[in-house]
């Protein structure tokens, strides 16, 4: 794509109100825009990042067997009702103009729902275990939406819903869960802790998740670097200094950001809409469920905190916006073009700074874009490209078989 | 995909409240299922379909040079109010619970939201034109919803807004985007007229809506089938049985469907959001806009509306949710499964149907499915398969190399 074709700018200086590297490098970039507190537009750039998040999002989901729906995000007053959550606070209610009562709340998340539709194709222990996943627009209510595209009232998530005929099958499908979580985490260039956590259905139930160390995270969670055994503070059962129960490792006490989490959910929502099989042996038995959900923005707004440094952004091959940034510093720009049109053909993803503006001003925007090959084109380089990784200083000369 | 894998099961009879054939047949074949009046979930065969629809929409406004982003669902009430259109009676009001204020509409259209953040990156003539789009959930609080999928309170579009610096560069993109509109609808197999309409920002300002014929349509359109010149009711200066001003043709009246309208903005939203540049003369001007809709969940009722026979589904290839159906009615079920891992090696998208059911219950299902290519292995056809198309009456016996 041309520089020229994006809309969007630059900016040197960071938003006043930010209070995070995600959301002055995010906003500085031009990969977001704030809306309204906690409302983000993701422009071209992030919107390129997110989609890229999002495929190794559903390859996952799908490797272990789950299949892609959405849901509605109008959810009506009906479902919320039936397991007690039409008041709970963190919700949007929805009406129209004029209208007296509010018919829908805005979805934050879609056991309910997903469960009642379930309830109408689901009969017998042949129809089962399955799971489904939506990627979609989340709303939340969130009074503290202050670090960037973090914790924000409109956000990305992908949810995921599985339903078993056994709590064996459900913990299976569980472990595997983990795995395909732990996949898309180190795909995206982050080191999460799968973390023992509370919040499950029921009392006393462990969930859990998926903890990435920094210092803007809102959670303190307690790990082993060595074995990376990890709780969270709220049911934590070791501190800071003790020995690993795990292994001979100190355990350490972390901030952390919480991209995702997994949950047992027993038979709650399948006992709330009725939602039962026949198992083989002729009885009626509600269906155990889990679920499981990513933080798809968060996940953006994390990398962006991991990923950086006092030039800009630095983003992991796997999810930056564009394979290699393309430079011209030449007059005529002809070498620049014949570059760009070979590697558009070659299917590299290739950014190309084709605006009138110095060189220095290229350097910088992009070191704070952070696309992961920078390559320039200048008088001095002659037939040869200078290519540069960034977030490293080496500097080399090579042709564009150099770039694919 | 496994059929078994699919929670969906197919139904033999409509739903009792289904007006129109593609709800009808789209929620007997398990694509999408009714939430709320006018509130549909996308279940896994239709949410295959809507992402076909949606990447040919992608491919069509990419290759006219705009660019994907995504605004939010949350438009803020200061977005609304700069251009009165806060209280419009088509919005959804969101609050928080306990809340005494509305603090957001639920996003029907984006132009306010984009002119403002355009402003915030746009300054001189350099910087224009340019056009984005997004594929999003958008929102109306619709009396009227019941004709399935067509007109829905929440429903999935792409809007796309462009932005330009003489009144020329503006109709020289709009001309261009009734090509790539015209690609869109043709490529997913519909015969859409372009029509002129009202509507604009300006009265007396004529705008294009594509209309595709149909019994179930809400608009009155007057056509030419012979040089497919084409008027809305509103705007009408020709009538049934009147030769048409451009040809000799007769013109006849027609219902019919709006999948999608393209509008001339002229600088109604630069005026609002103060969106100027400086022209090469020094001069500060306002930005001129259009705006340009597709519907894309109501694209998918309109393919079904338009494709199907009284079995069933009939899904133009390029839209279809799998390639192929494989219909497996063998005992010991190895050559199927042979078959089926032979096509998926060879990136084919086919749906196999694993269940333990009757032929004709196999069948069945497929015609209503109405995936392009069905392909039988049953005793009586040894090594050969029976391939059939649908909505054809013809059967060859071929191989797997016939359904590549």
């Amino acid at each position: 794509m041309k520089q020229s074709s994006l809309f969007t700018k630059t900016s040197k200086t960071a938003p006043s109100d930010a209070v995070s590297a995600n959301a002055a490098l995010l906003e500085r970039g031009g990969f977001v825009y704030k809306n309204s507190a906690g409302v983000y537009s993701y422009l071209p750039l992030g919107w390129r990042v997110i989609r890229k998040i999002s495929d190794i999002v559903r390859e996952e989901m799908d490797a272990i067997g789950s299949v892609e729906m959405l849901m509605p995000a109008l959810v009506d007053k009906k479902y919320l009702e039936a397991t007690d959550r039409w008041g709970v606070d963190v919700g949007y209610r929805v009406r129209g103009i004029g209208e007296a009562v509010d018919a829908f709340a805005l979805g934050w998340t879609h056991e309910e729902v997903l469960t009642e539709i379930v309830s109408h194709h689901i009969s017998s222990y042949r129809d089962l275990p399955f799971s489904a996943y939506q990627v979609q627009t989340k709303f939340r209510n969130e009074a503290r939406a202050k670090s960037g595209i973090l914790r924000g009232k409109e956000f990305i998530m992908k949810d995921m819903y599985s339903f078993h005929a056994t709590q064996e099958d459900f913990e299976s499908f569980y472990e595997k869960s983990k795995q395909a979580y732990a996949n898309v985490f180190k795909r995206c260039g982050l080191d999460a802790y799968c973390t023992r956590a509370a919040g499950g259905a029921f009392t006393g139930n462990i969930t859990h998740e998926f903890q990435v160390v920094s210092p803007v995270g809102e959670d303190v969670i307690y790990v082993c670097p060595k074995c990376r055994y990890a709780e969270n503070k709220e049911v934590a059962t070791v501190k800071a200094g003790d020995k690993c129960p795990k292994c001979m490792g100190v355990i350490e006490e972390k901030t952390a950001i919480e991209v995702g989490n997994i949950f047992p959910l027993g038979t709650k929502y399948a006992d709330a809409f009725n939602l039962t099989f026949t198992a083989e042996d002729g009885a009626k038995k509600p269906v155990i469920m889990g679920s499981y959900g990513i933080g798809i923005s968060r996940l953006m707004g994390t990398i962006a905190e991991i990923h950086h440094d006092e030039a800009g952004l630095v983003w992991p091959a796997s999810v930056a916006p564009f394979a290699v940034h393309l430079l011209d510093f030449t007059k005529s720009g002809t070498a620049a073009k014949d570059a760009y049109e070979a590697l558009q053909k070659q299917g590299v993803a290739v950014l190309w700074d084709d605006r009138q503006t110095s060189a220095g001003d290229k350097l910088a925007t992009a070191d704070l874009l952070g696309i992961p090959l920078r390559a320039v084109i200048s008088e001095k380089t002659g037939d040869k490209i200078e290519i540069k990784k960034r977030g490293s200083d080496e500097v080399t000369l090579g042709t564009i078989v150099d770039l694919i």
